[in-house]
């Protein structure tokens, strides 16, 4: 069990990792000839310079205040702890977003037990937008305000505004599993990466549908939008914060909903 | 024709237009329960107030300014004017992203002539990102820096970075036309609303395609583009700044691709 004085100190400790990830990301961001390789031989899976740095910076300040935890990161291999916690870093979700130069894509930061994440942050540095979740809520920081977050109170899915990254979604039954949500919902937009989950979060969007998703995409969007008192679990209902297909939802009514949908039978 | 002496005020006209429409947009953005109704009776056109309210602000501001110029905006019906100059606007371009919370919708005003758009900026509040073309260069003002733009050298299509709205764009004849475009391309996004032209005059972006525009969706991009180096044509190669189906492309050598892969027979 982690205490509430071990608490505020890991909460300081993922704010150390966000920014020691934006000093190296936004020095990389909006600058011509962007060195990419792509990680898969087929497929578009750009990893910048910026991705790995960012991760090195923040493996190395953990090695200094947390050498006891464990380490499971997009770009390197996973680093084994003696403590129960483990840090789950994502340096740059959305690498098309960042490529484009959109204030889409964002830092993943997670600190997980066995059970889940523990806290989270998602740090979009150029609009300087931190949306953190804790297990006393969540709030969103915005140079220098901090303003708790709460996730609206839409249970109506034809009410609801849903965001996905790409409207080619996954496998074809996938796409077909979210296009029975998507045809119900009141307005369907695309293109928003990790920031999406800020704006369920904070209350703006309703849901978030997924698929394909690594612990490192989604274990700290579960974190601040739990926090914030929505909901996030796999298309089954189950937990979804090591990967896996991914349904945000604002309300129990609303997840029902969109759950029974995935789920129905197609046509 | 517009002397270079005037031509320094008719900017600073456009900024104070901004200026005023930002106070009024910044302060409905991210509200709950904003209020908005259904302009067609099918479909899904939010009008939010926040369009209203900033669009009469800045004709009250051209009232006072430029009492001598005409005016056609999204909201209101066109003011007559005994100049040669027409001031275009639309308070907010993107209603569903500022519905949504996301910091792509924008302000856009071009003060053009009869035989286009002599000026125009693109301005989002929320980032704080003012993106400006003149006849003397397109640059970028972010929070007290002001940065010269230009779009990118791109001249191959299966390099370009692509953007549209929305991925059902137009009709189906035009989602076709569209997607032989797409198929070809580097990578392709939605959802970015006039931020995209923002990202394409900064060089962050090849291209962007959309359909059914009015003038006041594109005359504004039109001269942030063309002043950053880059072409907006409509789908024929003529003129897009009435509105239309738009075609904006970082070099002559990609708008030459795409244009011809818009005209090509399907299959």
């Amino acid at each position: 069990m982690v205490q509430k004085s071990e608490l505020s100190g890991l909460i300081e400790c993922a704010r150390q990792l966000a920014d020691a990830a934006a000093r190296i990301s936004l020095s990389h961001f909006r600058t011509r000839d962007l060195a990419t390789d792509n990680k898969a031989a087929t497929g578009f899976d750009p990893v910048t310079i910026a991705d790995r740095e960012a991760e090195r910076a923040m493996r190395q300040l953990l090695a200094a205040l947390r050498p006891q935890d464990a380490i499971l990161g997009e770009e390197f291999d996973a680093k084994t702890g003696t403590s129960e916690l483990t840090w789950i870093l994502d340096p740059i979700d959305g690498t098309r977003g960042f490529m484009s130069g959109t204030p889409t894509w964002g830092t993943l930061i997670a600190c997980c037990t066995a059970d889940g994440p523990l806290l989270g942050l998602i740090d979009q540095p150029h609009t300087g937008e931190r949306f953190i979740g804790t297990p006393d809520g969540a709030y969103l920081a915005h140079r220098g305000t901090t303003t708790p977050m709460t996730a609206a109170a839409t249970t109506d899915l034809s009410r609801a505004i849903l965001f996905s990254t790409f409207p080619e979604i996954g496998t074809p039954l996938e796409h077909a599993a979210f296009t029975r949500v998507a045809d119900r919902a009141r307005l369907v937009r695309y293109g928003m990466d990790c920031y999406a989950y800020g704006l369920l979060a904070m209350g703006q969007i309703d849901l978030v549908i997924e698929a394909g998703l690594n612990a490192y995409d989604i274990a700290a969007p579960v974190a601040v939008i739990e926090a914030a008192g929505g909901i996030v679990t796999d298309w089954q209902g189950g937990p979804v914060w090591q990967g896996g297909q991914a349904l945000a939802a604002a309300t129990p009514e609303l997840h029902a909903a969109a759950l029974a949908l995935l789920n129905a039978p197609d046509g």
